[in-house]
């Protein structure tokens, strides 16, 4: 049993961020059994850790990101997404043939995204099992909660990754095997989006799926671009999820829709009825030009939504700014369209938090029964005015860097 | 004389970054004298100062901020502009009469703007002398170069911040014959925006202007709400810029117009006929659900910009941060208005560096005869991968953080 003390923030749900000035937060094998603002009298053998005025915080989920990317992170931001993925991100993945380069690239990217306070994450690899093996396996050693996918792409795409459908089922299957029994990170299912991937190739997708009872990951009606290839790809197609319902790729969850900007009610519908989660990753789809999630009209249909760093079209693995960039997209979309509403500070900390970690579980939040997955905020604090906790955290996530993550727990150790 | 060895890079025009590789720069008296790739035999007999592989960038300026407002920086972002004002910033504002209170808060400014690479600004105080002057004072005894502005507002305020007019103008003069003999930090003429001033108050701040000789800041064309608001309080008013026009405080340099999100062609064609500088403050504008600067059409109108950081609708004294935003939101507003091209990365590095310092004579760049005021940045390398000193400086202005600064230099000297 573990007991810290200081200022405590957390969701308690979508509208209302809690705060415990000065108090105590206990945690018996990991999980969080209790906050206090006086520390009951059976727990007074236990020692305090004291963390004084900094802010306990839940550590953050990233539900979108692609690690192979990780190199180009902050660079090559010149281009819209179709050539951008041509010039710059396929070559880039080429690369993750050689094992030894995935290997070093992966091991940064794991420990960056720990150094910015997430410990929950769903993560894009290439179509290279050797590599993928490698991403998953970090990510496993560490103990971070995740779902990773081998990437399936087998038309309209650089011939340096095109995969032959059967090829890609087999190399898919073999990862699954080889991964599904992790305790911490898993496989989960990876066709990288509708304009590269047959409908033979989903469907095969979809049989996995049945036998291995795993779930998918995609990007979903991510640019104008990418919702009209779908439909020139797919003979009928009314919409992205559409072509994955019928696959069979929705049956079994997590259903992990990537951006979703421009989605059909009827893309709306079907995710809500597979119960998915889209992905707003509000740097990422700015720098390649793709366009502005309805964050508040989805939030308002009851679509759950988390927060995604999507490196590299994104810049950076922290969470926490794309929660405050989230905010500006709302505002920036509210001027241009009416009909969408700004979500507030309170709403996007829940989607990078607690609805964006309820896909693994009891994490992201604080109340009894969660993983104590925690992070310690300070340096943000002024010596001539004093901060509500909850401030203290708003500042973080506009404004906040690294060094101000100041301790790091993972189902209660400290990392 | 001092010589200085690493990546160089900088802007040379608005369309081109220069980059040299494991190269000298040479400073004489605080002055650039010339790169060298190989260093000339001349200055043999100098030490070297090396920065290995890091990159030495001209420092950036900020064209528009409030200092008083770095209390609430990354908070209190849930409002509109004049509701935002009314009830977060007004008030803060107001505590400036206390000339302690003034005194720690402007401490901390400075030392945070010159920790984010900034060693050059404009800058808003209030309408309080006493503050002010402790404002001035501070980025004078820093050798910051800075215009600041104690603030004018006669009408359409809480009574806490309403001055007469002839007070606001005694009170003008006052701060003007009190420091317009300093070396480094200059005052400004500051009315805050024309929904706060009357057309006597400009006025006589025009007879000012004519007087002491000095330039002029305020907010332009910040909202549809300022827009209109303007047109009401002017009688005959076509635009912004029209007022202060026929206020004649458009006859002295430098004019300042920050934000200029909607402007008429005749707003723009009195800027550029005054050679004024419009601020992009991009993140600010976004926060107070303001609007998106035309930057691309107004920079193909000949236009001079700058970038700002606004504080505290913006949420961050780095400007290399509101540089990687400006080309965002250029992006989203080449999505929603097709007139508004998306601006380039060295576009925007020459707008936080040449450009916006121009008004401050040579800084900015490192062409011969600029001042050596500059930044080390490093940190931001892989181990797998070569970057380029241009990706370098790309990276630190999408994804950099203060710890990326790794020395500072103010014409020659580190500070």
């Amino acid at each position: 049993m573990e007991i810290y003390h200081g200022d405590i923030v957390y969701s308690k749900d979508i509208k209302n961020l809690v705060e415990y000035k000065d108090s105590y937060i206990v945690v018996q094998d990991g999980i969080v059994e209790g906050i206090y603002e006086t520390l009951p009298e059976r727990y007074s053998n236990v020692e305090i850790i004291d963390f004084g005025g900094d802010v306990i915080i839940p550590a953050f989920t990233d539900l979108h990101t692609h690690a192979p990317q990780y190199p180009n992170r902050g660079l090559a931001m010149d281009e819209v997404l179709a050539n951008w993925l041509d010039k710059y991100t396929f070559p880039l993945e080429e690369k993750f043939k050689d094992e030894t380069y995935a290997r070093d690239v992966y091991t940064a990217f794991v420990d960056d995204m720990i150094a910015h306070g997430t410990m929950h994450a769903v993560v894009f690899g290439t179509i290279h099992n050797k590599a993928t093996d490698t991403l998953i396996d970090q990510l496993e050693r560490h103990g971070i909660m995740s779902y990773v996918g081998k990437v399936n792409m087998d038309k309209n795409s650089p011939k340096y990754l095109l995969e032959d459908t059967q090829e890609s089922i087999d190399k898919t299957e073999l990862f699954l095997q080889k991964h599904i029994d992790k305790v911490y990170s898993k496989p989960i299912l990876t066709p990288r989006f509708a304009p590269t991937c047959s409908f033979e190739l989903l469907k095969e997708l979809g049989n996995l799926m049945a036998k291995y009872k795993v779930g998918l990951q995609t990007h979903i009606v991510e640019s104008k671009w990418e919702k009209e290839e779908a439909k020139k790809c797919f003979d009928g197609c009314r919409c992205d999820m559409q072509i994955y319902e019928d696959a069979g790729l929705l049956e079994y969850g997590p259903t992990i829709a990537a951006h979703f900007i421009y989605p059909s009610q009827e893309d709306i519908d079907i995710l809500k009825k597979h119960n998915g989660i889209a992905v707003q990753c509000a740097d990422a789809t700015t720098n390649v030009i793709a366009g502005i999630m309805p964050t508040g009209l989805l939030l308002d249909n009851g679509i759950n939504i988390g927060i995604g760093s999507d490196i590299s079209a994104g810049q950076s693995l922290g969470i926490y700014i794309q929660i405050a960039s989230a905010i500006r997209l709302s505002k920036i979309k509210s001027l241009y369209e009416k009909e969408n509403r700004v979500i507030s500070f309170a709403e996007a900390f829940y989607l990078g938090t607690k609805q964006g970690g309820s896909i693994f579980g009891n994490v992201g939040s604080f109340e009894k029964g969660y993983y104590f997955d925690a992070l310690v905020i300070g340096g943000l604090e002024d010596k001539y005015q004093e901060l509500k906790p909850v401030e203290v955290v708003e500042r973080f996530c506009y404004a906040g860097e690294v060094k101000n993550i100041k301790y790091k727990f993972l189902r209660g150790k400290e990392i």
